[in-house]
């Protein structure tokens, strides 16, 4: 079994539950073993790119932290490029549950971003090491930006429906452009973990409240533009 | 002497005139050349970096690259990690020239911050390889985020007394705190660099005015807010 020296790391199962608070379709056994090895390999994975760099990583290194064998890692993973698809796919489960928060209407829009900022902070949060892995991992290989880019096309794609909403309901400036919004949420977003990663501390959830609050001021309608 | 194959590059002398377009006080024909050697060894890092990315460059690669020997190296720069020293030197002379602009008050203060924004895109925006490279350096080592950091907080310092003459004049909203403000700047440029080296078009100076606007309308005293 893979042991997590790093207190800064859920265990897998820790993490299917996080990356699913939507609760997801009853699994059987075999289909649940399955998702948790997934999930295992891929915190291996990040477990190992922190330590080493994205380039630096074996298949084989992950294989055998996960302590299983070479071959199960291909029926979960078309390569190590791959790996990282399910950080993608944590971080855009959760643009979903904003996506459907915003649409129910029942909380202001404000709140709905202002918790997806520090939702998708958690991640790349939990240690600075991890941080400036996974943003070295960025700059591997035009086949992992490929990826990396396809993936953060449906997350943007989501926020732009997120801030659409909260035009139609007046909270956010009507002549802005949606999916112009939703490129500088990314870009504030991976500013700020980057930053952070520099700095180390305080917790990337206090610099994500910072930009956040500032990220606000640039599209929120104000309480004078409000009466008139 | 150094070949450049990348047109992106200016020569070290265009360079050298670009980082001191506040006139340098009269050098002599021996400093002239020291200066321009500096400058040449940087560049030819740059380029190396961009190439084969920052931990696999050595000194050796760089003199070879710029015609000189490995010695002189050393004239110039501490260690490897202290050659990305040059690049604070050029953006802080940049953030400089900004601050005088500021402290004259010929210009509105919204011009002179898009203006910085621009100028210091210039670097890192000769291409998505070298603005790639410059990130992933960030993460080489903690020796090196020493460095930057402690260049960034002089850049951050200038900034934030920018803001703070926006704030004087009532054109930026004085209920900010100007070093929070200065943080913003610096990490609104450095995800838009990310986030344009992940998509590589259109140029860099396009997505950096995007990102100055959003950057504004969070900091700017609106218009019915002056009249009242």
């Amino acid at each position: 079994m893979v042991k997590s020296h790093n207190p800064a790391l859920a265990s897998p199962t820790e993490e299917l539950a996080a990356a699913n608070s939507v609760p997801p379709p009853a699994l059987g056994r075999r289909q649940r073993r399955a998702a948790e090895t997934r999930i295992r390999l891929f915190r291996c994975a990040l477990q190992l790119i922190a330590e080493r760099g994205f380039p630096n990583v074996t298949v084989e290194d992950i294989t055998e932290a996960a302590d299983v064998g070479k071959g199960t890692f291909f029926n979960y993973f078309e390569s190590k490029d791959h790996v990282l698809g399910v950080l993608a796919e944590i971080q855009q489960s959760k643009a979903s549950e904003s996506l459907t928060l915003a649409k129910d209407g029942k909380q202001p829009i404000q709140s709905v971003l202002r918790h997806l900022f520090q939702r998708a902070a958690e991640e790349p949060g939990r240690s600075p090491d991890l941080a400036r892995a996974l943003i070295s991992s960025f700059q591997a290989s035009a086949a992992v930006r490929r990826i990396i880019l396809r993936e953060m096309s449906k997350g943007r794609t989501m926020i732009a429906q997120i801030v659409a909403a909260g035009q139609e309901r007046g909270e956010i400036d009507a002549r802005l452009n949606a999916e112009k919004v939703a490129v500088q949420v990314l870009q504030t977003f991976m500013g700020t973990v980057l930053f952070w990663s520099l700095h180390e501390e305080p917790a990337l959830s206090v610099w994500m409240e910072d930009s956040f609050q500032h990220f606000w001021r640039a599209i929120a309608v104000s309480g004078k533009e409000k009466e008139s």
